[in-house]
């Protein structure tokens, strides 16, 4: 047992809530659970109860200190990655090459909160299973299906029924104004540089914003648009 | 000279993008510029017109390793803080004890991105000034005016005109069924902890998501909620 680095083929939840989130929704996934010696009993029996019999559990002070770059972490899920296919028939996330640990997991819990449920990630991207996303995202990571591509085409061959909305800053159509369908691909580019000319070719949407700004933060984009299509 | 300190009456901003929006938006408070002797020679020289023969400008790598946390500072701003009264007859946004610099940050550009130019802060709250918010606003905070308040109470004394409403997640009203008048004041919790019941007493919205997470984040519900606003 080590410190996360990207080339395990297992990660961590580093810490109470992310664990908890790691075993209600992925308990298939999960290997072993390590408690501190000063976890809080209350919480130590919740997670004992969620590992059912069937997960492991053990109490190691200094591995949480070797594993946790954190001062009070208390409890540390070790599992398997893992990866899933996205659903036909549901609406998807596709993000182009995202750079940012924290925003991609902030990102997921958004989708979660708008019941998106499925990401397609276009590779080269952050490492989404780092531990640093999995704490942003607040252990949601483990109840949204993510996919890597290694190009858009790839991902539009595989999901070819869903209707591309490309996120652009010159985007021809407002988001407000556009028709809600069910069945879409909602597409977003990098945290700087956005998507580059190729993806005018689908529907371009853009997101209206004063011009004192030269465009909005990904996340904040991200959760305006879910929000928009949850009224739909 | 020295790293940046709450109690300093002045601040930095530290790189090219947030000293130039300064030097833009908010030129009456600056007091000096520290180039490094690295920094590309276009820029330089946008940046010396800028302070159009106004504001003192320097060359010192040592000072500029000394005031920065990061290896790539070519540019430092030296300015006074500054508070300002806000508009009566604009809305306003209130964040009520923000605790996250980063967040602190981005709210300021989603703001100025949505036309928002009044931000009142309650206290306790993170220090506006530090570079970590300013570098977060990407320079943004130039152009809001921020007045901090000690209680709700005492900001609702001086803007009493404003039709007030208080996000929560268990609020009234939804934000895409209430009235979008022009006069409002638009109130947020903390990061953690949201508003407390006290402020049931308003007009309270909540933004509706799904019951797989807690709440949506601070930031992206503000983004969603000017949006929504913009859209009157």
């Amino acid at each position: 047992m080590k410190r996360y680095e990207k080339d395990m083929d297992y990660s961590y939840t580093l810490g109470i809530f992310p664990t908890i989130e790691l075993l209600n929704r992925k308990i298939i996934a999960v290997s072993k659970i390590i408690f501190s010696s000063e976890i809080n009993k209350d919480i130590e029996n919740k997670i004992i109860e969620l590992c059912n019999n069937k997960i492991e559990y053990t109490y190691d002070d200094k591995l949480i200190k070797k594993i946790s770059d954190k001062e009070n972490c208390y409890v540390i899920g070790i599992f398997n990655k893992y990866y899933s296919n996205l659903d036909l028939n549901e609406p998807h996330v596709v993000l182009v090459n995202p750079s940012n640990m924290g925003n991609v997991g902030t990102i997921i819990r958004t989708m979660l909160g708008f019941n998106y449920k499925n990401l397609a990630i276009i590779t080269p991207s952050v490492d989404i299973f780092n531990p640093k996303v999995i704490r942003a995202s607040m252990g949601s990571i483990f109840g949204v299906s993510i996919k890597l591509f290694s190009s858009f085409d790839e991902y539009k061959e595989t999901y070819n029924k869903h209707k591309i909305y490309t996120f652009m800053t010159d985007g021809k159509l407002k988001l407000n104004e556009i028709e809600k369908d069910n069945l879409v691909s909602l597409v977003f580019g990098n945290e700087s540089s956005g998507l580059d000319e190729s993806y005018k070719k689908y529907e371009s949407v853009v997101i209206n914003h004063s011009n004192e700004i030269d465009s909005l933060n990904l996340t904040i984009a991200i959760g305006i648009s879910l929000y928009e299509f949850s009224l739909k």
